[in-house]
């Protein structure tokens, strides 16, 4: 299905790897289906960004908010020693932010997580859970 | 040395592993020494800092502001496809932010460059300009 130019489309890896949590104001709210770290993935929801500085100066303030909003609300509902914070975007270039909650017990600590270890899939009800608590502990809509 | 308990004070690994490029208002700039890559480290200088979230608000609103203008001298100083952003410190605890100038043709492309690739001494004519254009495009202090 094509896109109308210059309108906001999730990159379709990004939708394959993640489930949507929900939407904040200026981002989508993404969990990585990838059971070894509570991991959120940001993406804003503007079409043609690369850079977080593509984005006008007073939105890049906005989701510099919510990139504080989405780890405060990850951090209170996992057990985590480390939050690691992330654009990257070499394989995916649509402007994503990695929000990872760590701990020193997961199986690619004290590495990055990227490409360290093989994904894991959510146990159902794991999953449908820490989806449950984000949403409660953050200002998303469906 | 003891360190007055308190005061800010660099992590002795990341004084090993850069070159200072000077004084922004909050953080300290520094460069990486590994040739593989245009790689800026900022660390505020403000003692006992783990996350980005143990700033006050108005100094994380500060610290960004210093992330954008220091990625935005990486990129006018040197010629790369991809800027690389990330606040990580799962080895060296110290709040740091790392900026990295990506090109698809350098030796950790796409991956993450931690931990990809051994580092690579700069030849000091090519570290000496490079510091020096960093010193030109950014307002930082000695």
């Amino acid at each position: 299905m094509a896109t109308p130019k210059g309108s906001f489309s999730l990159h379709p890896q990004l939708a394959a790897d993640t489930i949507p949590v929900g939407d904040l104001s200026l981002s989508r709210v993404l969990l990585a289906k990838d059971a070894n770290y509570p991991w959120l993935i940001l993406v804003p929801k503007r079409p043609d960004l690369t850079e977080i500085f593509d984005l006008p100066e007073q939105e890049q303030d906005r989701l510099f908010g919510e990139i504080r909003q989405a780890a405060s609300a990850l951090k209170s509902v996992t057990t985590c020693d480390k939050l690691n914070i992330a654009a990257i975007g070499n394989v995916v270039s649509q402007l994503h932010v990695h929000i990872v909650a760590r701990r020193k017990t997961d199986a690619a600590w004290p590495r990055p997580i990227w490409g360290a270890v093989p994904s894991i899939t959510y146990a159902p009800d794991i999953r449908d859970g820490l989806i449950a608590a984000l949403r409660n502990a953050l200002p998303v809509v469906p």
